[in-house]
């Protein structure tokens, strides 16, 4: 308990901030100071914003993004190309990905990366919602886009063994030195890695 | 409004913490992210917080403490000195004073501090309250805890104006090299203004 608290409803507000992820005691104090000068009814919106996303997100049941109805609006767009499926962890991913305009096709949002460490199986993931959409849906590649870390190249190999027998293009998206990085900081395997999937150069960079 | 989003009110939460000061819309993101991975109840509990600050928290009337009722737990505790009151700028200097441990008296808010700039004058303050409160309580001492700031002395000065004829004890909080500031780096108006208001030295340091 804060010292010095006047307010229990202060106090409660505060906690809530405080219980957020990067958000001391401090902060979430300036934060509610912040709120508490706002108009009350702008207050009242700032929280139904909150209790909304208990009461009207769903997650899409075609590709589980979440969503305000039963399927989310970038499944329902049908300017997007519906042959293509992107899989990703999760909706950070999405976000992150339509962030750089570069891919129109649809998502399939996994909800994990097999992790026997966090004890997270194949059972765990949208996975079997997957080779549903890909044994009924007219799907052509299917893009890994998971993290290049231990547990993403374990779930690419696991995924990789359970899609071939669908016979469907699978790729998985390219690794190598990130943009602005300087070679003599790159980490050994990325960099050797790079040297070895090096691509002809016919004086366009991609 | 956020590339990629399948859903307005995940859209609207986001946008509520991007306004918060020092939370961007990368940070919202996360923030919204995490709150939705919670049990429903407990975002229904985080929504309740906020909306309550709107439509629950009242201020002091005595002091003009926030407090959720008509008078606030200061006040109303018997414990604390009423003979000495404490004038601070808002709400936070209370917090940050109870901190200290080193005050067991009332408390006065100002809701501000004189500020020709911001076109802030003696009436936005909460200073004919204070009057009144010098008037019919019993007070010894009143403490001015205001910012030593160019307005902060404005308004120190202002008070005494005001505050002098009651008769009543004046003091203001210690002003010096903060404890652990190195003096090579302390600007020289506090580091002049120290040697000249030095205190004779008995072998004890407060």
């Amino acid at each position: 308990m804060l010292k010095g608290q006047s307010s229990k409803v202060f106090e409660n507000a505060v906690s809530e901030f405080a219980s957020l992820p990067g958000i001391g005691k401090k902060t979430a104090v300036r934060l509610v100071l912040h709120i508490l000068k706002q108009d009350p009814k702008l207050i009242e919106q700032f929280g139904n914003a909150i209790t909304d996303l208990s009461s009207k997100i769903k997650h899409c049941k075609i590709c589980h993004n979440i969503s305000d109805h039963d399927v989310c609006s970038i499944c329902e767009d049908k300017s997007r190309d519906e042959n293509i499926i992107c899989v990703v962890e999760n909706i950070q991913d999405i976000l992150a990905i339509e962030n750089t305009q570069q891919f129109k096709g649809k998502y399939h949002v996994l909800g994990g990366i097999l992790s026997p460490m966090e004890g997270i199986g194949p059972s765990d993931l949208n996975i079997d919602s997957l080779e549903n959409r890909i044994e009924k849906e007219n799907i052509n590649e299917l893009i890994l886009a998971l993290s290049p870390t231990m547990e993403g190249d374990t779930t690419n190999f696991f995924l990789y063994k359970k899609l071939n027998k669908f016979g469907i293009k699978l790729s998985i998206i390219a690794r190598g030195i990130a943009f602005g990085d300087e070679l003599e900081y790159a980490d050994e395997i990325t960099l050797g890695r790079s040297i070895l999937n090096r691509k002809p150069f016919n004086g366009k960079i991609f």
